[in-house]
């Protein structure tokens, strides 16, 4: 018995660059299957007292962040520039990203801006890049627009970000199965054991 | 051309049990050379602003890490038993764990000292439990742990935290090879590969 892999990210998170770009590969190799969430780490942190990402906040953290992840990006063969502004704000991405997940192409559309934020230091938090991302992908960026905008859409976001929440989810990447908890990159390949049943 | 690993951790600290349990097995294996390096994070979590362990202050985190731990444990085949106080005030063991290493002894003892801690949930901050270790270990604990709190062992632990937080260190277990840092349990395989060159 297989049950999905729920994979929640933000897209400001550095880390979530990393399992956005590998995830659809290593689940296909293995035959699992996986939920996008976005979400928004913001209100998170605000609970946890925080205005801005630990990652600033606390600053031999946020030095260790950086090396790491540009080693972890030579290891997967990932493109990287580190973004001139961090973290960027990823609301109006999360929100388009609830949309298209609704319309069913959330990774593709996810993908691109995680590409544009870290590999290419683009403002994923203004919306003309993000027009420009939907261009890209051959999609009407006008629409699309609007409709992240509308109320539904905002309640939708607000819902995920409320269910991640209740779900214990602390900080991104996070994969939930069922109830069980995976925090971080670093365990995508255990939340697949899980969801593969093999755990 | 192989650089030795330098093993970062503090005696209260959950992950650095993993670690201790499994470094000397994994290095070995690999052939990498480890310098056990016990040193306090209470004085880098107090210059981060907090006077409890991270997994107290944000209370979803915490949950996350005891699931995560157990998990571990049962991937590693590692005794686990969560203890009724956490974290443990890891100072005197750290006091002796200098001692120890100066005197070639302080692998076994690190070992003992976190299977007492989370396999047996005994308090390591008692020097009683501490000198029944040493007995355990066929040392006789008074004149050790006289040493242990001689002003010079003090300094010496001292030092070694302050070196630490000079490392850019801001959690346990980390790893350091050369001027490269690699922070938490999961970067065991990381650190020994780095430090064999193959990186």
């Amino acid at each position: 018995m297989k049950d999905p892999i729920e994979f929640w990210y933000e897209f400001g998170s550095t880390y979530s660059y990393l399992s956005v770009m590998r995830v659809e590969a290593v689940a296909e190799a293995a035959g699992a299957e996986v939920i996008w969430r976005p979400f928004l780490l913001g209100p998170i942190f605000a609970d946890q007292g925080w205005n801005d990402s630990p990652f600033n906040l606390y600053p031999a953290k946020g030095r260790y962040m950086w090396q790491d992840l540009e080693r972890l990006c030579e290891d997967y063969k990932l493109e990287f520039k580190r973004p001139s502004v961090f973290p960027r704000n990823g609301l109006r991405a999360a929100r388009v990203g609830c949309v298209a997940s609704n319309e069913g192409w959330c990774e593709e559309f996810t993908r691109a801006v995680f590409t544009a934020n870290f590999a290419q230091d683009r403002d994923i938090a203004d919306v003309q890049v993000l027009a420009q991302i939907l261009s890209n992908l051959n999609r009407d960026p006008a629409p699309i627009i609007e409709s992240s905008n509308s109320s539904a859409n905002k309640e939708r976001l607000r819902r995920q970000t409320e269910e991640a929440k209740r779900r214990g989810i602390f900080g991104a990447p996070s994969f939930t199965v069922g109830d069980e908890l995976f925090w971080g990159n670093d365990r995508l390949g255990t939340a697949i054991a899980w969801s593969l049943g093999l755990r």
